[in-house]
């Protein structure tokens, strides 16, 4: 079966099990609730989907049991996950969406047993939900830590943090942020980066303006957020104080291969909606006798779905064995998904035709979710910049290593004098 | 200078200088007046952007003077309709937008006296607006006038028109509707299809729902319009009885073509302010560094739009010459337009990272703009089967008349027994 | 490493000893001995690289340990045939290179213990080598026995073969030939197709005009057979009689995988030759500072490189479990990695310039190597043909069996009398 | 009809007349003497086919009718190029192929009467060849004077020159070169590049080692020519000294822009050889039911035969009024026909299956002789980069006279603090 993912038979019978669960539960239950395209999910009706999933055993599937959720590992959560994002609300109604779900990554990763108490259980249960607060306006950061404007300063026992961040997603709802600033070396702690658990309703943490951009099913947008001059607790640091980014890094590689595993999702449900309008025969708007074109697009939507599943799939495996390889291989995957994703939902609105850019099918809007994602988490050129940096160091490296040097052209010979 | 239209001096003296004010009104003018991402052009607005047109000499460029426009034949066009199109308010400002702009060019074509002087003179002068009722609900019909549900019939000296149409852009502010009806046979009149124009408060018309697509800008959406027995009298049809189907494609070639010229227009926006972007050196929201992958970018978007504007003037020149050839190589200016205006938006969305997908930017808006025109006015898809139908035909009559046939492989002789 | 096959870890520990132990030999020992661009490889050398290989064991990766191979299982091949692939002439060189590669998989498959004896043995220690004569000049049979020309027919405890066979790899310096002839029903024996164990210095075969093609590294060229009126004993018959299209499918599917396999290594040689011209900074023939467009072109590949590694991974394990939906998603894998690896080797050619169009460079003739793999075994748009279908027929059969059909737009709602 | 050169009426009658009767030429006379794929023109042939060129009066339509041409100017070539680019073997039939039809261009444009008799006299009516000596050996000097390592040095009245180029296509049987030296200021003449016209039997010129590459139907190959301190006279240098490289502009868009007009022809050919195969149900060495993907394709190689065939008369124009921004759109036209070329090719390769890499058909050979353009006359990414920065630089200078920027988001409006 091309449009569901990979045969039970590629992971455990648990696992398979589960799936099949969470399938059944996303198309029955997750559904019949979506809102119409260009609407945003409701609050209370989230939260009822979310008590249906407990309900059903599918919530929070990549969540530790201890802690409510189904137990699943980074190299099995795919197939799971990507039952859960054949429906745009899916990921909200269980609790593994971004960016809750890689923030309880993390604080199950590194968090201290009282932070996994006070922040990890009541976001793995869906009573509070959280944001990442690390995007700053212009210039901004990206990686370097002496870039970061965001600071906090150590103050007795407590840290002032003061900064501004913004396309800081979830931050309108959430309970609490972690933020991510920049402090001095002090004793063993290195000068660097820091993430603090700030909970949004300390004094100074202010909601600035919004951010439109063009997903519209979660609500809240990207907001921008003020700290001014914000105490925190000294253990309000996560993880190690300096380490702020290499911490990320644990959090980057699995959360750009989740929102892989959930658009992938998206892009069968969008290539079933195609299909079942080929198969009754309309297609481009117009006559069957331009099927054959469309039987083109319909087997490169495949190919796109097939060679992303495998892609993440092998990556997931490859973050349990070795991180670093694992988080550079992540760079590929997020690359090829991200475009392969858009590719096979814009496909499929061009096989709809005038339905397809309407709001009477979802597709215009899928078109519009999943465009950001090729920018969110690293823009596409960014990670192809990185990749090739990576791949031309590597081979390097082997020259350096003894590998014979292939470059030379032979053209010349006997022709130097 | 790659990012505006053609240099002059392909173009007559008289052209360049209508270019270079419509320019100057467009970013002048128009621009400050545009609304934000999103939000439709008030029409309030675009009433007093058109008096500002009229005085500015730059309204109706594609009408003849003596109707009030600026008298630009199809073949100059181009570069004033790209300079309209910078804005995506622009055509709406000059009053040389889809579906009037059609409308106006088959009525000045092939409208009597009266039909010109009643219809024509209000449309070209922006007193009112029309809609083009062709396309019907599922399923559809097509080119095939026997599958056209729509009908109307004699009753004495008046027609009566009864059926339902949907996808009517503009009909929601429209004075009147130019509709396509099935007729049966009578006297010199074939059976086939007619076009009658029918005032949108004749009694029996009536709007239906609207259809919601992801264009913005222009408001009214494309709904569905209702014809119950609406009585039109003999001076409503609009060319010859029966013919509805071949005058629509002296509409439908240059329609085609407009359309390309006007969005190429908002290519070159899109490309200028990406330009803007990485020449202050902040790109995919990240580092100088990935400069080089930008410009492999911005080069690719210059050429999609060099191609378009080569391909739009050759056909344009065409159609002038020889309406059949220049109808079928409007097909190949469509596709090639169409995929390579929405290519160009979609890199300039990329090149400005974050930014891009939201609101600040109206890049996000400007790709939902445009992706309908890959399916509006023939899909890609449609229009390359018909591509190829043709060239299949082409060298089909050529080996025919005695072309050699170059298809055998000499891999098997000597092998013949 | 981004530029050699993945990591250890993802496979056994004997595996990747295995891989390295290829891996040292292809480097040392063939890649010296390969002949120049656009020369065969010579058949004493292949002779003494073969010898070499065994004394190394490396020899025959994929053959049963009890046939003098390595014992490697299908889903283990990859990584081992890509080092193998690293060279034009290493599959060759270790004798898993196709045809004799799935014809040894199907006889240690279907064969009986004397065929083995006779035919697997030689074939494995590199004794002879075989073809398999399949394909038809024009119209061909296709995948329908009906349309096969090639006949056998019985006559006492003796089969007749009679037909003409073109496109037949590696029959010029073959041993035998593995024929697919049709059969009429007899007995428990379906009517058919039959494949037949054919000696190729039985009376009546007889090589006809070669046909040359763009690959050129391995000797023989895709010749012409006939075989006239050619008497083999029953115990030719290769599984059971009218079986052989059933059969035939058991050696397609991996067969197509270990060619993506094969060309897969050869596509990490020509990024690591492209690597090395990029990183001692001569690119395009030109200057460092187009080294941004360059990344994004290493970065694609890069891309392809590991999707299709992916692909071929996931393919291999599938087919171990289903061998159904393994041979489905290997049109999948096979589509993917054919234009992957021809992608690879072009970009590889543009990053060196006049070089890599030169036969100063091997890329020019890795470029013709390849060329024809995006149309054997399945050309690229048959494929896509196969894999539309398939996707269409699923979804069909989930909508019938209870799945809620996605395809109804709701822009006509309420609109309905 | 779509697979040959645009409608006459594009054209004055008398190129339309011209164009019909090379056509007419090439298909009746050059395809029947046309060598098989793989091998090159014989000399022989060449003169034959030269002289019945003459007779039939479509020999050197690019000369000026005072030198023994057709007296085309750049604006009307296209038509009649793509007609003798149809054989891969054309130009040389019609003395229009490079080097020698660019360097008869520039001799026309800059060279002396003397000049013109000795040397553009004979080089139009095919009694001897010329050659182009620029590129050198690595590093190579690219545009920059100062990089070149070809030296000439006035002694007395003579020149000497001394270097070593490499990739003189033609060298073998030139009766003169081009040379492009490196020459010191005196008087008025500045220090820069200097060009001279070298018979090739002058004393110190040595051909050296051929450089083999994928192109094969014209013979001699692309040589290394060594010049050892070789003696010509003051009038010998064509144009002005000093000025060699701006003088090499002129050759250089005209040569870019008619090397596109003759793949063009090629790629008709390559179309209208898929188009008889497609024409007779055989494709992709299978069934007419995947009809409908090589529609895909066939309508995609229609679209770059067209968008092509616009920019290379859009461009031609251009040259004629403003060399300097038709040099500029020369890049693109360069990039987008030989990219699109090849792409035509391939396609055409695809349809035929199993032939089309054989060489029953000369598609492959088509392949191989359109590859090198991608990157012959500067790679398409070294002119995507140079199209990028002028791109860039033309925004930079609009803005900086005025013109709104437009790169600024509005989301952190309001966020000023």
């Amino acid at each position: 079966m091309i449009s569901t993912p990979p045969p039970a038979s590629l992971y455990p019978a648990d696992v398979e099990e589960l799936r099949l669960r969470t399938r059944e539960f996303i198309r029955g239950t997750v559904i019949p609730a979506e809102p119409r395209p260009g609407q945003a999910l409701n609050l209370t009706v989230r939260r009822e989907l979310g008590e249906a999933a407990k309900a059903a055993g599918v919530y929070a599937p990549h969540v530790p049991r201890e802690f409510g959720g189904q137990g699943l590992s980074l190299a099995h959560c795919s197939p799971v996950f990507q039952e859960a994002g054949y429906s745009p609300i899916g990921p909200a109604a269980l609790n593994c969406m971004a960016p809750d779900e890689g923030n309880m990554h993390m604080l199950s990763l590194i968090g201290t047993p009282e932070q996994k108490r006070r922040f990890l259980v009541p976001l793995a249960a869906g009573d509070v939900s959280s944001c990442f607060a690390m995007t700053e306006p212009h210039p901004g950061a990206g990686s370097d830590p002496d870039a970061l404007a965001t600071t906090a300063v150590r103050e007795g026992n407590h840290w002032v943090v003061t900064g501004h961040k913004r396309f800081t997603s979830g931050a309108t709802f959430a309970g609490f942020a972690i933020v991510m600033a920049r402090t001095a070396a002090e004793g063993a702690d290195p000068a660097g980066a820091t993430m603090f658990l700030v909970p949004m309703d300390s004094p100074g943490v202010r909601l600035g303006a919004p951010i439109h951009t063009m997903d519209k099913y979660l609500p809240g947008g990207h907001p921008h957020v003020h700290f001014d001059s914000v105490r925190v607790p000294e253990n309000a640091v996560l993880g190690k104080a300096g380490l702020g980014f290499p911490h990320a890094q644990l959090r980057l590689g699995p959360a750009r291969l989740t929102h892989c595993m959930r658009w992938l999702g998206l892009a069968r449900r969008a290539l079933d909606i195609a299909l079942d309008r080929a198969n009754t025969r309309e297609i481009f708007g117009g006559h069957i006798s331009q099927l054959g074109i469309a039987q083109e697009m319909i087997a490169a939507s495949v190919i796109d779905i097939e060679t992303s599943d495998a892609i993440i799939s092998k990556c997931a495996v490859l973050l349990g064995i070795d991180a670093k390889a694992g988080s550079a291989l992540s760079s590929v995957a997020k690359v090829h998904c991200s475009e392969a994703v858009y590719r096979v939902i814009d496909r499929a609105v061009q096989l709809c035709g005038g339905d397809g850019v309407s709001d009477g099918l979802p597709l215009a809007q899928y078109l519009n979710e999943v465009r950001p994602f090729r920018i969110y988490d690293g823009a596409t050129e960014t990670h192809k910049w990185a990749i090739a940096r990576r791949a031309s160091s590597a081979r390097r490296r082997d020259v350096a290593a003894g590998e014979p040097f292939q470059g030379s052209a032979r053209i010349d010979e006997g022709e130097q004098q």
